[in-house]
């Protein structure tokens, strides 16, 4: 089972380590052979497994679709955990923590849900060397082991709303291509899942956890989204619409759905008899959201910025924001380099920076410079004899390897502007990109020219299933079949009589297409 | 499979509603049926059971010994997680995640290990409807999990120490007596894993952690602790030694292992081969740790502090601190109670106190006291036309029922004093009952009585394992055998010609021996 994509690394599991010891004994390693094997541009899969290796986020394990999420990839969810957290805590949602395991009846409840999850469930049969009476399921989502207890909790209308989520592992045993974070078998994620009196609340809620979701990616990663809502075909199983955040991978012209928010109206609360007693004393039953954003999120943002010299980390989720390297001369006192980069760590850490130097003494500067490239850190400070005597420091951006000498004297402010430069300029550059891709058909013959070219594509649809459904089966190919992306909340106008560019029938909406993860 | 002991009880899942509609309708509550039917000194079990439900903390779940955690409960959890995350971050100890599978051969590979585990491993054997060709276990504990790449990632002495730690669900299928938080075959922990080139920085590293764990115990949970080490025959399975902190339940007689801090040695780098070059450029072996605390530590306060009126929560730990309740009369202007309430909400929120307002108007004050009692919080404020007339509250201490008037103008200081003051009382009465509860014996027959009197037993002992294995076999019964609960750091005098009381051989050391969970 061990998966044989696992790109072996040497440099790229040493840990810095502050104190050199024995530094005349060691010879300093001045090999350049640092960089990818893989292109972005050439080989878009390879390159990606060989970023997230080698900058360790992630070790490849030995059951196929699992992967280790190492501390470089753990403290990024971290970062967004915090924030969305305490965002849904300010709208009175509380954490939660249901188990793991589903009893196979209440799994299968609510038919069209298991139909879309059936086959992707894990089932512990066996425990030690004993047969279980009944197997049971292992959580690909949570609607089915929670709404049991939703429905015996909530007795009237006092009980509502009812807004939960969790912070928690799921499994759906996928075997087609698995990708780490894109798509495993087992992934870290949020859920929340929420009980209201009317549809027009949940509807509201629905909107603003999409709006978070939006912040996590623009704000946090760096990377644009389009809000919008996806079809009948593409939506929720069992529920009665889903909204989504779409992101798009410019360099294989694949969108990647980012997060979803789901209104599930009735239909649940209908198979698990989520009732309340309304203030008129009638009986009447609850509306009902679910959303969650995963682990997929990384996956997202590596794909987007990473370029041919590794990772490229936005400074907001970057668990390392600046690191410290001095630059060694013939003959100079390094001594002084030392202290110069310590007091430099000292001064950005007091003002909040994660900042860390690099002072290992069997490694040459421009190793360094190329492992910590390799890993994303957003800025690179250099402390040469020269900015010794100048007074200053050399900061070399990682986005754009933009280079800059900054005065000591205005290092902290120097290093703030930079930092937020860089993460405003990173989100700018992804939309550029993102933006060059998208492509207004309204033709099949322009739609099937676009597809090939990669393209994220706006078209102007009639909305009905069997359409989509033929041009999935029309496009059929090595590559993967284009399908709805979503249909975007900002619509462009649709002349009256546009037609859809697929069926020919009167368009409703213009919606993106494309192929995808 | 649904589990009989879940006992209902309406009123706790009622919700607060801060909004109150349609007062006039409404017909006041004043039953006075919120209060326990099992008493904790007559049915331990049972009362634990109806504690953890009818507080809204735990609800039990349709597969035995998995329970949902609600979020009376999780907010504890999380409280201590932010306190334990940001220490070990402080030690440079970063997080990761591992996969929730283990494929069989590693599992297997370290024997005494599997041994301890495998009667209780969960075994994933089909996905959707297919068969796996090999099975597949969940992890029990993550040391097979991770050692591997332990190995791979470590090379050279600057990869030392390696220092991990993950927060994630593990599972054990336990077939006896599940019990909410302190024995469930699903719960979540932290697991920490650690590798360094000598054991004295382990040997170090384990009393920090055990430290850490002492401090949840003690100064979030308000529950004493006694730091130790396990016997060989208690030690965790494949190590080289455990320490522990142990607390005890004087109501049972039990002992319960809160937390522990492994040494695991060379065991496990043996059977991984996690080697590295060390400075002189020879092989060496790294000396490893594991340590870990759960979801047991809330059942553990639980226990421990609760009472015939419900869940009594340590401040530090609860979710709610303070209660306000208006206290309406007849003829009265409820309007200036009702914003005398929600300014005192107000001024505590600002000064940082999680508090809220029951201003219900379908619950009688009578009803919310019983309620708020029930759930454990440690403050109820009471505000009626007298309190408003002489511009103070009436403060009212869920641990020991003090009554107190507070003056409007001292609230914040009143309120921060009365809350430091509740949480050190909490863990001085807490100390003073398990002291009572421990007696030291030199005989068999002092330690028979004791033992039957339910007592934290200490007994000189010579340390060995038949010795161990007699004293459980002798003392089997209904209720459980006798067994060390660990041998304290803190030893009294072992005067010369002490023998053991079980053996009679020359004792070693002064270990503490009891029933446990």
């Amino acid at each position: 089972m061990a998966n044989d994509k696992e790109v072996a690394h040497g440099a790229s599991s040493k840990k810095p380590n502050p104190n050199p010891k024995n530094a005349k004994k060691k010879e300093v390693k001045k090999e350049t052979g640092l960089g990818l094997s893989n292109k972005k541009d050439e080989n878009f899969g390879d390159w990606y497994s060989e970023v997230v290796v080698n900058a360790e986020m992630i070790e490849y394990y030995d059951i196929s679709g699992c992967y280790i999420l190492r501390p470089w990839a753990i403290s990024i969810w971290e970062t967004m955990q915090v924030f969305f957290d305490a965002e849904i805590k300010k709208m009175k949602i509380k954490n939660c923590y249901f188990p793991l395991f589903v009893s196979p009846g209440v799994l299968q409840k609510e038919k069209d849900h298991i139909e879309g999850f059936a086959p992707e469930v894990a089932w512990v049969t066996k425990s030690g060397d004993s047969d279980l009476d009944v197997h049971i399921a292992i959580r690909p989502t949570s609607e089915t082991v929670m709404y049991p207890y939703y429905s015996k909790w909530i007795r009237g209308h006092r009980d509502l709303p009812l807004r939960l989520n969790q912070w928690c592992n799921v499994v759906r045993w996928e075997f087609s291509n698995p990708t780490p974070f894109i798509r495993s078998r087992e992934f870290l994620w949020q859920e929340g899942h929420t009980a209201f009196a009317t549809q027009q609340e949940a509807d509201k809620e629905v909107l603003e956890i999409l709006e978070l979701y939006r912040r996590i990616y623009e704000e946090f990663l760096a990377v644009p989204v389009i809000k919008g809502k996806k079809s009948e075909m593409e939506k929720f199983a069992g529920g009665l619409y889903t909204t989504s955040v779409e992101a798009f991978i410019p360099n294989v012209g694949r969108g990647v759905q980012g997060a979803t928010s789901h209104c599930l109206g009735q239909n649940f609360a209908k198979m698990f008899e989520i009732n309340y007693e309304n203030e008129k004393g009638e009986k009447a039953m609850v509306w009902q959201n679910s959303w969650a954003y995963s682990t997929r999120t990384i996956g997202v943002m590596v794909m987007v910025h990473g370029d041919d010299k590794g990772l490229v980390l936005p400074p907001k989720v970057a668990s390392l924001q600046v690191i410290v390297i001095p630059v060694p001369y013939k003959d100079v006192d390094m001594q002084a380099i030392y202290q110069a980069c310590s007091s430099t760590v000292n001064a950005l850490e007091e003002a909040g920076f994660r900042v860390e130097a690099d002072i290992r003494d069997n490694y040459s500067p421009g190793w360094k410079y190329s492992h910590w490239e390799m890993k994303g850190v957003p800025l690179r400070i250099e402390i040469g004899p020269k900015d010794l005597a100048n007074k200053q420091v050399r900061v070399v951006r990682r986005d754009n390897g933009a280079k800059k000498d900054i005065s000591m004297d205005g290092l902290v402010d120097g290093v703030k502007n930079l930092l937020s430069e860089i993460q405003e300029s990173m989100l700018n550059a992804a939309i550029q990109k993102r933006d060059a891709c998208i492509e207004k058909v309204t033709t099949w013959d322009e739609f099937v020219i676009a597809l090939n070219k990669k393209k994220l594509i706006l078209a102007p649809w009639c909305d009905e299933e069997d359409v989509e459904k033929d041009v999935k089966a029309r496009t059929k190919g090595e590559t993967g079949a284009a399908k709805t992306l979503c249909t975007p909340f900002d619509q462009p106008d649709l002349p009256e009589g546009t037609l859809c560019f697929a069926s020919g029938k009167p368009a409703k909406k213009w919606t993106y297409w494309g192929r995808s993860y």
